[in-house]
């Protein structure tokens, strides 16, 4: 199974709408960095309010595929992170703070073409 | 396994990535539908540049859930009908005559924002 990613312009969309196994999240960070290689995206909004249960080795690979991107020249945003996740990351000791973040994918949208200067 | 639906503004975004069984199939009309519902969606793109095969059941699907969709009050743009799915749909006898296409999902988004008159 694989996380859908949307090219929007410059920008990737990806909207997580289930729970990530191990290997789909392995797969989606493979496939994402693909996908910025491919289109020279500038920008990522990732998605996850449909997730309410985050686990360390999810959120660890989450916080790698940021990393990566930035590495590769894309500013990426996380949306819709609910309180649970929220809790979950910072007892984990994740504060992702160099992350931008947005409630929903609306306002991380206009966020990073903001951030984008466009 | 679902699609997942993107909720943009007063549209929603759907974008098929692998080809869709039966099962499947059914599924996603029942979720787009459910999700019209849920956000008052006004227009809906369905992005299906990566299917490069289409059966007849999947393209009755298909028209079923545009012409379920229009009933709720709900535009839809269909975006990405490669050669090999354009050429099945018309010896089908699928013609989707009152269905706005796209070639890619910017095109869809924009037509679609054209026609909601924004």
């Amino acid at each position: 199974m694989r996380i859908p990613i949307l090219k929007l312009r410059d920008c990737l969309l990806v909207s997580i709408q289930w729970e990530l196994d191990d290997q789909t999240a392995l797969q989606f960070q493979e496939d994402l960095l693909h996908k910025i290689h491919l289109t020279s995206a500038r920008g990522i909004v990732i998605d996850i309010t449909s997730i309410d249960f985050i686990d360390s080795f999810i959120a660890k690979v989450l916080g790698d595929v940021i990393d990566m991107s930035k590495l590769m020249g894309a500013k990426v945003v996380i949306t819709g992170i609910q309180p649970a996740v929220a809790i979950t990351l910072i007892e984990l000791g994740i504060r992702l703070e160099s992350v931008l973040t947005a409630i929903d994918l609306e306002s991380g949208l206009d966020k990073l073409y903001q951030e984008l200067g466009e």
